[in-house]
């Protein structure tokens, strides 16, 4: 038994390229929306999946993904506005079960978490793995006696 | 017995401020420089280290921030030019120990590793978040036998 999704992404840039590809040669089937298609040569030769050159704000282009037959719905654009507003018409009108998005503003994270929306925002991870680095190496570091 | 360390800290945006942050509540001492002082405005109010208004492309503010001392260099910039400049100088001509780095571009990851210095990529760590979400949460979409 081999379970395949229908995957929505978001935004073709470095995330959404790279989680396009992952997911495309896993066996999914994937369909990724940008509004500029430039963005669309990250994705690699052997993607199988359908590109959408469209804005996401706009209803015509999540009814042209067909949204309601996602399992998940993945926004990584660089704008927080635009992840969250397409993170809610997917979870709330489109009732995708799996909705996960990028966020830049740690602040918004709660507003997701309310709407049912998986987050991750890269400054925070980024942040623990530095003071993880950081704090791991302290043998290497000068000891002062307090 | 209580290990404080001095750290430095090259650009203070979301993560470097975040950064000089953590470490300055823990005792450390912090210097953080940036080119555009606006951004200090992120440091919390109780912020005890030091702020360096300048371009860590010229010696002159790198000898300033006395990097001989150093025990951890941290470049944060968004700009991974400046940030494997900077983590090059620390390493080979003030010799700092602990030497960290963000850098956007993966392919570039070699080159800093060859350097001895420690990255994250902000982009590769969040398509692996990304994925394992997508893969545990596999139970809740639809299978399909073959």
């Amino acid at each position: 038994m081999k379970t395949t999704r229908y995957i929505i992404i978001v935004g073709c840039g470095r995330l959404g390229s790279n989680l396009a590809n992952i997911f495309s040669k896993r066996g999914d089937s994937v369909v990724i929306i940008d509004k500029n298609d430039e963005t669309f040569n990250k994705l690699s030769p052997d993607f199988s999946g359908f590109r959408i050159n469209g804005d996401v704000t706009q209803m015509a282009v999540l009814n042209n993904a067909k949204l309601e037959q996602a399992d998940v719905f993945i926004a990584t654009t660089h704008d927080d506005n635009v992840n969250l507003m397409a993170a809610q018409v997917a979870k709330k009108i489109f009732k995708v079960s799996h909705v996960l998005a990028r966020v830049f503003d740690p602040k918004r994270e709660q507003v997701y978490t309310r709407l049912g929306v998986d987050t991750i925002c890269p400054t925070t991870v980024a942040t623990e793995i530095f003071v993880q680095s950081v704090l791991k190496n302290n043998n290497n570091t000068k000891d002062t006696n307090e």
